[in-house]
């Protein structure tokens, strides 16, 4: 079994990132409403890895209350300021807030994040600059593991908007991964076959170890954990371990490939953010 | 064995769709390069089927050297004209032409083909007003005769931007229909699985009678044909037949519901498409 490390891969690819960067002044606007303690920690990471590779990172702070028209107004400026390269919309938004109506309108060679609906679009007819960062930071992962695609059985579990969906128009493209993507949600009737029968699993469905010993998977798959959950751990200092949506204990020596939780996907995804900001100069 | 009968459905729902139309005084505007004659008999159908049900038809002609500049003024004056509700541009263009730079100019509620980045993107995020006419009329076929798909095995054969790919989307989406989608492509390794797997198999990967004897279905399933080809026939008054993907004849007894070639899938694609058409006063 070979271990996925993302963290290992991150750090060298930003390194690379870091050195095709210098002399480029490169701006990144993050703008976050209210006091969401997980998404300033999102964003705290998001800025360190900015800073460390010499991208100008701007935090814009809002309250709660704030009006849909202020948002609005603030993105229309960000839109024409020509400084700023890329800029997110840290989600979620509070619910007075029109979150399609605010994601879109951000230009779309400023979305980094890849969320508005054109720039969606785009990547169904494979002619998109920018790709959702997690389903990107995977890609890479696969890539730099020469992990091969083509016509191979890619189940994914999970069909959010921002990670499942997206992977599954990546990685069916027949321009370039052009692998056999069957997408499952809770409702699949029959998740242990499409387990049993995928070269590569990806399991984005929020679930902790949703796939356990139940499951068997084939010797040469690979395995792959979008998930990460806050496990109480009285041996731990910080009092919790972190954990995906696979039971990684159980299927490391049963598989080729698998990523470990943290340190797979989670570094990549962050990597691959900051590869669509450096794309807004291409 | 049922026969999914698109002639019979979508006459009933275009009569409805008339009656629904009656004083609504919608236009519609297509676009057509060159003299393509397939092109042409598609329009011609188009055209017909809008005239039945009491909507403006307008073909606007174009030579196969027009300039893309051309174009792309005439595509401005439809979206500023208040009195055209929507606007299809037939494909293919010509090789000239900047084919994502034209689909992309209509406005996105004009584009009753579903086209352009943005609307493609909506359907992915499940906020799309239109859909592609072809998956839409699919949808439309399973729902009418009620034929289930939540957590259902639905296998898609071909993977282009207007029919299997938004196909997979509208079919995999948790909200609605809620299936487990493959999508399949030439590259697919164990395409026999995923065939005799299949709840909801649909073909349409435009090679004539791919889904032959050599490959077996569910008793219960659903085989729906998006193909069309002419084989030449010496005792047919045209000199040709109509057949599909799928060899029916070795199918209809083999499956629940089958789409017959003609007069399946087709009729429903027209009838999607006036429904789209219908919505742009919605």
């Amino acid at each position: 079994m070979i271990k996925l490390d993302g963290n290992y891969l991150s750090k060298k690819l930003l390194n690379e990132l870091k050195n095709n960067l210098v002399d480029k002044h490169l701006t990144f606007v993050c703008i976050l409403v209210g006091n969401d303690p997980a998404s300033k920690t999102y964003i705290n990471n998001k800025k360190k890895k900015c800073v460390d590779i010499g991208i100008h990172f701007i935090l814009l702070e809002f309250p709660d209350n704030i009006s849909n028209n202020i948002l609005i107004n603030k993105i229309d400026e960000i839109n024409e300021d020509d400084n700023i390269n890329g800029c997110i919309i840290q989600l979620p938004l509070p619910n007075h807030i029109n979150s399609e109506l605010i994601l879109n309108r951000l230009n779309s060679n400023k979305d980094v994040d890849c969320f508005t609906d054109e720039n969606i679009g785009k990547l169904l007819n494979n002619e998109s600059k920018f790709y959702p960062a997690t389903p990107y930071g995977i890609t890479l992962l696969l890539d730099n593991y020469n992990i091969l695609t083509k016509g191979k059985n890619i189940t994914i579990i999970g069909k959010s908007r921002i990670v499942g969906t997206p992977l599954a128009l990546l990685l069916s493209n027949e321009n370039k991964y052009a692998g056999t993507v069957t997408l499952c949600d809770k409702n699949t009737i029959n998740l242990k076959d499409h387990i049993e029968e995928a070269d590569i699993l990806i399991v984005c469905a929020g679930v902790h170890h949703l796939i356990d010993k139940k499951y068997k998977v084939k010797e040469t798959s690979t395995l792959i954990d979008v998930g990460i959950h806050r496990i109480p751990d009285s041996t731990k200092k910080n009092g919790y371990r972190l954990e995906g949506d696979i039971d990684f204990n159980y299927f490391e020596n049963k598989c080729s490939y698998i990523t470990p939780v943290p340190g797979g996907v989670g570094p990549m995804t962050v990597y691959a953010l900051l590869l669509n900001i450096s794309k807004t100069i291409c």
